[in-house]
């Protein structure tokens, strides 16, 4: 059984802590914002919708230890500031934290709390009821006997729901049997040695763990039939940011003919950004690359280039699955595919 | 100072173990059959052109150590079996084993182990001569500035001399200046990360450690001028096998209009095999890719594939810089190229 990847009960917020995985299944209560914000940065949680969640609740959390509504009011600018600084790729944090903005902003003088846990419970509901529909679009892309290969860590654990290319790729397993995935081992942080492994393991599906560099050969040997990930932020026009090495897989994919399919909830979505290269990428310590597991492998004092995400141009995404249904590419006009729809969600969250 | 990579003085071969590098330099001696094979199996060196220079000083301390010509003779068929298995895919192994084999067959009465030696060395210094005509050769495809990337270690610790790739990049900037080199780090064994940059902290060229991963979203980011990587087969058409994930950098320096040289000595073109497809690649030991530095990351029993090598096809590759000069792609005929010639080198040595 998999443990709870996040919750909130009783005004307190409990994650699965992902950095002990996949040898320990510890779960660490998140008690104040600093301890928020350390979780998120340190990718104790990670994941783009469980971000979003993660910070949604941590908002609880954090306004909530308040002794009063002013107070709370008080904090809650740097509230907001803080864990929109705690990681600047993944949109789903900026989007899950404005929809508790404007909570904030008209907060009921009784019940405030209440106010609060009520809009981050809706963004985690939404997010795990996105997931179910994520799966039900994708599944119908794969074939029983499909092999496929994954990057990075897309399942339950990037999400707190069934997870998003990893939720369809499960299901799809499930449902018609017989898949084999593939997994990128995912350095500089490992999420598919350590987390995709260990969550296909426990759902049954049959994988191979690679190295990252080994997947165009893999594809060069024949029998891969489609490529699956998630994503942090896409731009309006379908230019995907993912974890680094997304980009590096697109080539190869595009080069063998391979369908390469991105799988992301519209939160995912930023509308005000007209193509990838404006998306604001993370750089991280260089210690993830030269220490790895904490061990010093390169000589001291290497200089190190270590971006947690890379672009991919639309034209290399065969098909962007969201939960409203599947938009194949090699062109992506997402204003025109969710405007209407995004101002849906935000009105009807008031 | 650089120790030496590899020696054979007064019948003792050392060489560095490279598995202790950057952290530790320590010189092993390889006193009997089993040590070099063991050496050569688990690393401790590596590198096509000094896998070949250590087979055949192996083949000198391995018949050496017998009492007198006839023993030596009797052990020679398990000598060469063995050290044959020790490793697949680089072909200098096989080649450097062949001209051993050949003074074998005709080993004189009296001074028997001086003639093994003879070889043996003739092997090694022909492989450090021949890295000075790469780095000739290749030198004028770099201009002063050029930001390239590099992929696994072919420098001295590939060789035994100045290296292949490296030594090119080595001796470029020595000579033009101003070269900045990043260095995949080289998964699953990471010889950029822990060689590579040690080299080139040693010979003072600037350098950037990435994961392998990074390296087509450094291209998209733009400013790379060249890609440089040695070999360690190549087959008549121009394939070439080399370190996993090779294929995938060469993919992304196609797709950016990036140059992408392979150096490599003649001896590593194995003109026996038409296409790259008939290279046998390796494949190592899963722990390689489950326990990276001996911790182990992802859930025990988890299956692997971790082939050692790649084929990056003819058709990726700018050109091949070898001790005789470059050869332009994407269209190679290296029978022709060098039929001739390597019957030449081979009727030399006798």
């Amino acid at each position: 059984m998999t443990p709870e990847v996040v919750s909130f009960r009783a005004g307190r917020l409990t994650v699965l802590d992902q950095t002990r995985l996949p040898h320990e299944e510890c779960l660490v209560e998140l008690a104040d914002l600093e301890q928020v914000e350390r979780a998120i940065r340190t990718l104790v949680v990670r994941g783009a919708p469980l971000i979003g969640v993660t910070a949604a609740f941590g908002v609880c959390v954090s306004l909530g230890g308040q002794p009063a509504r002013p107070a709370a009011l008080d904090y809650a600018p740097e509230v907001f500031a803080r864990l929109r600084a705690s990681r600047p790729t993944a949109i789903n944090l900026f989007w899950a934290l404005e929809r508790m903005e404007r909570v904030v902003e008209a907060l009921p003088d009784s019940g405030w709390r209440e106010a609060l846990e009520r809009e981050a419970q809706a963004i985690f509901r939404e997010t795990v009821e996105q997931d179910e529909a994520l799966a039900a679009h994708g599944a119908p892309l794969l074939e029983s006997g499909a092999r496929v290969i994954t990057h990075c860590n897309t399942g339950p654990l990037a999400t707190g729901g069934r997870g998003t290319a990893l939720g369809v790729l499960i299901g799809a397993h499930n449902a018609h049997g017989n898949l084999h995935v593939y997994v990128d081992e995912t350095r500089p942080r490992w999420q598919g040695a350590h987390l995709t492994t260990w969550e296909l393991a426990k759902a049954g599906v049959p994988h191979t763990l690679i190295a990252d560099s080994a997947a165009a050969f893999l594809m060069q040997r024949g029998g891969v039939h489609s490529v699956w990930v998630g994503a942090d932020r896409i731009a309006a026009n379908g230019d995907t940011a993912n974890k680094i090495g997304t980009y590096s897989l697109a080539l190869a994919a595009s080069h063998h003919g391979v369908p390469f399919y991105v799988v992301a909830p519209t939160s995912t979505v930023d509308l005000a950004l007209s193509e990838g290269s404006a998306i604001p990428i993370e750089e991280r310590a260089p210690e993830e690359v030269t220490a790895p597991e904490g061990r010093p492998l390169a000589p001291e004092g290497t200089t190190v280039w270590n971006p947690a995400f890379d672009v991919t141009p639309a034209a290399l995404v065969s098909a962007i699955v969201t939960e409203q249904g599947v938009i194949r590419g090699p062109r992506y006009d997402l204003r025109k595919s969710f405007g209407a729809a995004r101002v849906l969600a935000g009105t009807a969250t008031k």
